[in-house]
């Protein structure tokens, strides 16, 4: 079944595009959709046309761990290869007092040992249509936001519903471009997802913070999953082969994944509110949490290893967004996007028909960021839930909310209780992933102090959420008195439906009815004051953008499949030349000159195998491909489609991509296939797991 | 010579106190003025009545460290008992890469060895004169709040150079009762300082982030100085003996030491600030440099030593921070406050004269507090630094005011610069402590990012301070040019004036000028708006109490000198009973239930004597003594003024007697006195050193 983008709309659009100037595009950038490939770029700049069936092959293979992260089948038997911090979670959910599989790895020596995960769910994109004009069409020029939203969300939960009935995937409805055009994409699920192999923590993520995000790396961040239908591994048509050699220095590469979120598209006024508000606020929040969860870890070794996942994925978070917000604060990067800003919005100026049909989109998203902006700390504490960081209440909550929006007919529901999710939404509602009442309890306390902070303690919500205690107090009351810890009641009272939800006494579903009424208010404020004023200025805006900019569009990155391409390249940092490749004798230098000592501490496993390993075998290598946050756990394929890499990071120049791209020192950081291969075989005795990959 | 406390106002405030009912005091509550002790309490609860004697003694055997922290004499030839962690300025400074006094500690053979210190401070409190009448008579009446605190200042600043002049000890004015009273206090200063002994930083704070703050506890913080004049060894006629047995269980115990800050005579209204503003953002920042300063140790063993210190204080401030801020956001407390302020405006309402010259001094309060909010971050930023957090601005701003305040009459001058003061200005603005250029690039790059945050990226002088560059390479810039690392240069400078200063093309220093206009204008609405209308409404507010609540009123702490006491006495925690005594044995047992690894890792040589000591010795201890921050490093000596104990923290219960005290399970924490010479015997061999301290 090939990709079925054939609607008028996009024809339009991409006639429009290829008569105007090639601009945009700097370098390699890009995060290209497989139903519109930079077909002219590839060809004129590295004489290559990948065949429909070359794109078709590579996005079969690639797969979406849906909590985050990308992968790809590596084997006929359901392989899948992602990142050891992709697959964190998973590991985290599967481990106990008595086995740390994330610390410690895990090596299946056949496949009854494989190890069923708690909740992984992966995605495979099957199939791409383009829903454009019927979505616009269901939405009636002239309308208030509120008639919009509702109008877009039914038609969007009624396709997505229909083709669910109608095919048996997942059917997702994507908006691109910020509301410029919407596909929808139908995925084939797995929820029987086994673990394979992982390796301990201290090679995966060697270097640890500090080398995070910097280059050279020397980190075999890979892990393996075996997907299962029936008890038994799917066998998987399209999957990729490792290059035997790997790639070569200057080599054209290809990543096939799923980037999270840029920000490329956004106006100055959004970005502004980015740097000003969004950013400095989130990275307040990140820091707490991640001091709080060290606070928690440094007790004892058992709360380390609870937290362990969650405090990992904060710093990151923390290190991701410093980097970012350095490259807001940039005035030289930040001149650079006013002036694109400025000459576009000139040529459509001057551009009768889009100045007719433009309006102004700009002052419109400067108002509705500016009425974002209003909002802005209430929807993330309410809504959004920053002020009860628990997981036992966002399972209250969804408990709540799915009772709720379950009474009503699909075409009006919330999109996450839309017909078509509900069953993703059970998958990690009924999740067994532990749940440590002492971490909660820490984590709860925390966000509820937050709360007061930040909305005043004689505000009536945080005088009732806190019912006279202090959030201490107020804490430890509500998860030592919640039940919800229990999947049975979870299932209990989701059979229940709404009459056992709202009649049930569990402290936690109790806070979840306290705040819902509040907290729906602010998201229906925000859908209708930020969301769809946005999506309808942005739409208009991607249309000029269509009209002038030529083939060098691609929509910022939405979480689903994208190519993108580069070669391998090394680069100039601080006056020195930084070479494209590592190895692993590089690792054991990097351990020692920092004393093997954690952060730097290479596990036991390489250090007694030193002597067998080749110590000239590559170990990372970066490109210049345009990845994101999301990316990771991307295959990195030749022309060929052979595996040569897997993403798994960016260095710190790459930090800025989320507003512009730039290939002068930014890079994509992957673990060489041939590293791979070398430690399974030669660390690993997983001589097994080598051969699958046909090596 | 004794304190000459002599003057009638004082005598009449105390006239009206003995006549109204005891009431404030909680427990055994109080931070006592050595020139009011509570002897009537002292008497009647437990039948002890100091002599004048006893309490000069005390008071000349304390001593300041400027920098922070308490101490004590302990020996006839100028040794100085404190904390670890308040030495550990001192010891970072004294180290290097090659040897990390911080760390692994250090043991004089002989005074010989001992270590010079960088520009550590003492000052011992020799003298106390009531001035409130001369302050006043200064200050007209019906005067603005800028010629009020025109003329207050210069008052001020010429009584403390009469002062100086006629007795050759500094001299400081102290402001009480948030203004209610005016003393002189005359130090006698000591800058030659040495090191004598410190043990390793792993028992001195055994139990690091996670036990700090919390008991039971196991630390051995203490260190010993020497104080110097002449190249010798001062003879000093009042100091401390230990005592040869310890203080009993429920025996009544002394801390005579230096509270650095409380606030609890502060108004609702003040506290209510405290609560939503000053401790949440303070907070942020505290948690940005914490995590800063971890991310910059984390690259390696060097950097983590350089770190180490600044580190430590921001995780013990975060600590401390959070458990006020918890009080404050506690229901019950807040509310047992909101009804004594209630009752005492009440009580004033009752009383015609009091309210005929008290005016609204509450609500002044409120709108001094209000217009502080205004100016908040600004001031912060810009007149405190925090935009330019590191040493080397510190330095070209301390360089430029002082050059800038010495061409004005003294009585015109900020107080920091004062006449009086200049030699300890001078004694830390020549101080030679190692400044890394690496660390303070990384704090000012960190400060310089903070600066956008809070001022706006498209702020004048946000733009002018970066000068086109990003926060990092901007303070690269900065930092790679100045050359105020140079004492020689601090020097000239300093000898040039105010030319030198105005015309030197040193970056730091041209940043300094360039922020310093507007940050004295904002210094300037500070001391107007808010310092001034304060200290007015807070002295009424206090004339108020000394009225109507009796000798149960003592000022707020002020880091000046005060006397504390309460039994030694132990506390239930979770329906647990906590002893007060902890033991060497449960030290180990500590250790070993953390795998001895690091926070709970005990030195290698207490490993290694750990059978030859008497595992039973008393090691840590609690009692009820009213005592915070700033008391770290006080002695804690028995009736008959011997040592049994060495203050060094508060337990978690503590963390609120910054506004309210409480002793159901508030406890101040000491070193047992029978631990420091255990330990100094039969671990370090510092047998001599326990011989001069007569044991």
């Amino acid at each position: 079944m090939k990709n079925s983008i054939t609607c008028a709309n996009l024809l339009v659009a991409v006639a429009l595009l290829t008569a105007a100037p090639a601009t945009a595009a700097n370098g390699d950038e890009g995060m290209w959709l497989f139903t519109n490939p930079p077909r002219k770029l590839l060809q004129k700049k590295y004489d290559f046309n990948p065949s429909d069936d070359w794109l078709e092959h590579l996005q079969r293979a690639s797969v979406r761990l849906n909590q985050g992260g990308s992968g790809s089948f590596v084997s006929a038997d359901g392989l899948v290869m992602t990142n050891h911090h992709v697959g964190a979670g998973a590991l985290q959910k599967l481990s106990s007092k008595k086995k740390d599989y994330l610390k410690d790895g895990f090596a299946a020596k056949n496949r009854a040992e494989e190890l069923k995960c708690v909740d992984l769910e992966l995605n495979v994109l099957m199939e791409i249509e383009d829903v454009t004009q019927r979505v616009n069409a269901a939405v009636k020029p002239g309308g208030s936001p509120a008639e919009a939203q509702k109008a877009r969300r039914a038609v969007m939960n009624t396709i997505e519903a229909e083709s669910l009935k109608k095919t048996g995937l997942r059917s997702d409805v994507v908006t691109l471009y910020h509301g410029g055009l919407y596909h929808l994409y139908r995925f084939k699920k797995y929820t029987d997802v086994r673990l394979v192999f992982a390796p301990e923590q201290d090679i995966a993520f060697f270097g640890g913070d500090p080398d995070n995000f910097e280059y050279p790396r020397f980190d075999l961040d890979v892990c393996f999953f075996r997907v299962y239908e029936n008890d038994k591994p799917v066998k998987i048509e399209h999957f990729l082969k490792f290059s035997p050699s790997g790639a070569k220095d200057g080599e054209l590469v290809f990543v096939s994944g799923h980037p999270g979120r840029t920000n490329r598209l956004n106006t100055m006024a959004h970005l502004e509110f980015i740097r000003d508000r969004v950013f400095p606020s989130g990275l307040n929040v990140i820091r707490r949490r991640e001091v709080m969860l060290r606070v928690f870890s440094e007790r004892s070794d058992e709360n380390a290893r609870r937290a362990k996942r969650e405090l990992f994925r904060y710093c990151n978070w923390r290190k991701a967004r410093l980097g970012a917000l350095a490259g807001l604060q940039d005035p030289v990067i930040i001149s650079g996007k006013r002036a694109a800003e400025e000459a576009f919005r000139k040529a459509v100026a001057a551009n009768a028909k889009l100045k007719a049909t433009g309006g102004d989109a700009w002052g419109e998203v400067a108002a509705a960021v500016k009425a974002w902006d209003e909002i802005y700390y209430s929807h993330l504490l309410l809504e959004r839930g920053y002020a009860f960081n628990t997981r036992l209440f966002r399972i209250a909550r969804s408990l709540l909310r799915m009772a709720e929006e379950s009474e009503k007919p699909n075409a009006e529901r919330l999109r996450t209780y839309r017909e078509s999710n509900l069953e993703s939404v059970r998958h990690q509602l009924f999740s067994k992933a532990p749940i440590y009442k002492d971490l909660e309890t820490a984590k709860l306390a925390d966000s509820l102090g937050m709360f007061i902070e930040m909305a005043g303690a004689e505000d009536e919500l945080v005088r009732r959420v806190l019912a006279g205690r202090s959030p201490r107090d107020r804490a430890d009351q509500l998860v030592r008195g919640t039940g919800l810890q229990s999947v049975a009641l979870r299932k209990k009272l989701a059979d229940g439906g709404l009459a056992a939800v709202k009649s049930s006494g569990d402290p936690m579903l109790e806070l979840a009815r306290l705040v819902d009424a509040p907290a729906r208010k602010l998201r229906g404020t925000y859908e209708q004051k930020v969301e769809e004023p946005l999506r309808q200025a942005y739409a208009r805006i991607a249309r000029a953008r269509f009209a002038l900019a030529g083939t060098g569009v691609y929509p910022d990155a939405t979480f689903t499949l994208r190519l993108a391409f580069g070669p391998v390249r090394g680069y100039e940092q601080f006056g020195q030349r930084i070479p494209p490749w590592t190895t692993f004798g590089g690792a054991y230098r990097h351990a020692d000159a920092h004393g093997n000592k954690d952060p730097f501490r290479l596990p036991e496993s390489w250090i007694g195998r030193k002597d067998r390993l080749d110590l000239n075998t590559p170990c990372n290598f970066v490109c210049t491909a345009d990845i994101i946050g999301g990316n990771s756990g991307s295959p990195v394929v030749n022309r060929d489609g052979e595996v040569v890499g897997l993403i798994f990071d960016g260095n710190r120049h790459s930090l800025v991509w989320g507003f512009v791209y730039d290939d002068q020192q930014g890079r994509a950081v992957s673990v060489c296939s041939s590293a791979i291969i070398e430690a399974l075989k030669k660390v690993y005795d997983a001589d097994w797991l080598a051969a699958e990959l046909g090596q």
